[in-house]
């Protein structure tokens, strides 16, 4: 894994000053940095995250590039963004999809992370010199919408909730279900994962089990779900993902019965 | 919505290098930055954020704003802080009152990221010249206590807690309720309204039930609690929004009976 | 505490431009910001968190500083973190502490925390000139494993989550627990202490039982737990310290009975 040596360099370029910042051989010398500060990190590193986690079966590596990228963002981790952007699309994400995952955790991780993304992520796109129709459209035509699940949704959820917040009930039906789950830059599938691995990263584990369903249903697998908790629990820390376990265990046990 | 334009510009700034953060025109080409990774976003942020979620009946501007800067700080989104710290005072938010809600948040989203708001909001009060008479006085007059709730409140957490931290016990007490709580340059019910939405930005809804009814005790109405809800899912994310409403609606259908 | 004044005033130095961060007397004039935004949180900070908080008996000026440089990584505020791991080495937490402490959170508060904490950190250890035989070496030899416990501990883990995440359950047994909890350089009491202010700091209460019952069974005194919480109180807020008061409780009363 190649790619993935310079991760550890860039992530720690922000926080020195920017004079040492402009200096060319930059990346060098924040590994050293690492290795003056904490070797057996660097170490691990190597050894277990890029060697060992990023090359298990299970999950391909554009679908963890895909999953690290929203745990970052929905963490407000932009340090890191930039190099995992970069191999993210070294590992076949498309821009477009990077493009709408921001838009999408807009909603589902707070407007401030999706904004603070956006730098980070458009250094990425300025190297690579992606293109404006490369990018995730404004106003594509939407996907099907089946119309009996989603009338199910709403009149669940408004039978919950009109009686506390009618405005975000409403917004929920317009801009979410009816508009944002419809864009077509981003696969059911692939939006359903990123939600999923911003709620796990973030420790809301009491909407994972919706969207773990619709993930499931649009064809995310039990393995592939099982790998991306894994996988997380590197990101964004064992207790986020000990904590999602039991919760995907009702949602694997419920499904197979 | 004039002024909110700049926002989103503004709010991409410090992720750049240095030297294109010097350069006069940045508001400019960070929104040209944007556009260049997340064009969906831009006129979402444009359509639905200013357009509409700002002008709902029902929260005020001002009141908007409080809301919106209780939860960059207690989410640690120093980045988007300066403009809406702007937009603040422009909605008629008193430096005094942005002055209080930091050291308020202090206590209720931690040091640090009080500390780490101070940066962002001393640009602002520099730019509109703000004076230290503005500003929250050290140490006021305090607004009168009502002693008996106070009692009872003591009284309930002491026997709960004593066993387990008697220090943190009495700090509530002496800190909080004793001290913090009285200071006169923010109101009671804009204290409570910036509680409700710093436990509300980062999903803690055990505390939510306390601070919400004390808000509504104060004369935060049922119609503002719910449209912070909604305004929050935007700032803070549908999860953390649609956690919060069952907790308000347990608090709403308790206040009604 | 003559080494505290400057905490505040470094912590805002990152948020301003850099051509001010480079000007000499940078503490002087952030101190300055502080006063110019809320002089009531400076006077807090003195009065309340420096006098009072820190010299409180019952937990060394040491475990303070490792529970608040855990807190502060945990939560993401790189900010303050250079100038508290200042204040660590001079309260006596060694450098291999400081730099396993890091190690320790790539795995329980997630990659990207630790990896933020580098910068902040090397800069202290240049600054102290800490040498490389000074740090935690990167495979030294292991402290002794109690295999019954720890194969209880599996078995129960495997028996619960085999059949969602093997992957994670395996890790968790091969680098945790066979590996982590056993490096030498950070002693098994101070890498529960950490542990449970990580979990604290960040509203993770789920974990806290099993972390707290091994730190007391490691030689965390329940005065001390108690004074880790009131501790946080302020780093993390008091919502996070008012969570773990229940689950504290239920650990003490079960211990003491």
């Amino acid at each position: 894994m190649k790619r993935l040596a310079p991760i550890i360099a860039g992530a720690i370029i922000m926080t020195t000053t920017s004079t040492e910042a402009r200096q060319p051989n930059n990346e060098g010398r924040h590994l050293e940095q690492l290795r003056s500060v904490a070797p057996a990190l660097e170490q691990y590193t190597q050894d277990r995250l890029y060697s060992d986690v990023w090359n298990r079966p299970g999950l391909s590596r554009r679908d963890r590039s895909l999953v690290t990228i929203a745990a970052l963002i929905a963490r407000g981790e932009t340090l890191e963004l930039t190099q995992y952007a970069d191999l993210a699309i070294e590992s076949g994400v498309k821009p477009a999809e990077i493009s709408e995952t921001i838009t999408h955790l807009a909603y589902y991780s707070g407007w401030g992370k999706a904004m603070a993304a956006v730098g980070p992520v458009g250094q990425v796109f300025a190297k690579h010199g992606i293109k404006a129709d490369q990018l995730a459209a404004i106003r594509p035509a939407s996907l099907p919408l089946d119309e009996q699940a989603e009338a199910q949704r709403a009149a669940r959820v408004a039978e919950q909730f009109n009686s506390v917040a009618p405005g975000l009930v409403q917004y929920t039906t317009d801009y979410l279900f009816r508009d944002l789950w419809l864009r077509p830059d981003l696969k059911p599938r692939d939006r359903s994962l990123i939600t999923v691995a911003a709620l796990i990263s973030t420790g809301q584990v009491e909407q994972i089990t919706y969207h773990l369903n619709r993930a499931m249903d649009s064809g995310l697998t039990e393995e592939q779900a099982s790998e991306v908790i894994s996988h997380l629990a590197f990101y964004a820390g064992w207790p986020n993902a000990m904590s999602a376990l039991p919760v995907a265990k009702g949602v694997f046990e419920q499904r197979r019965s």
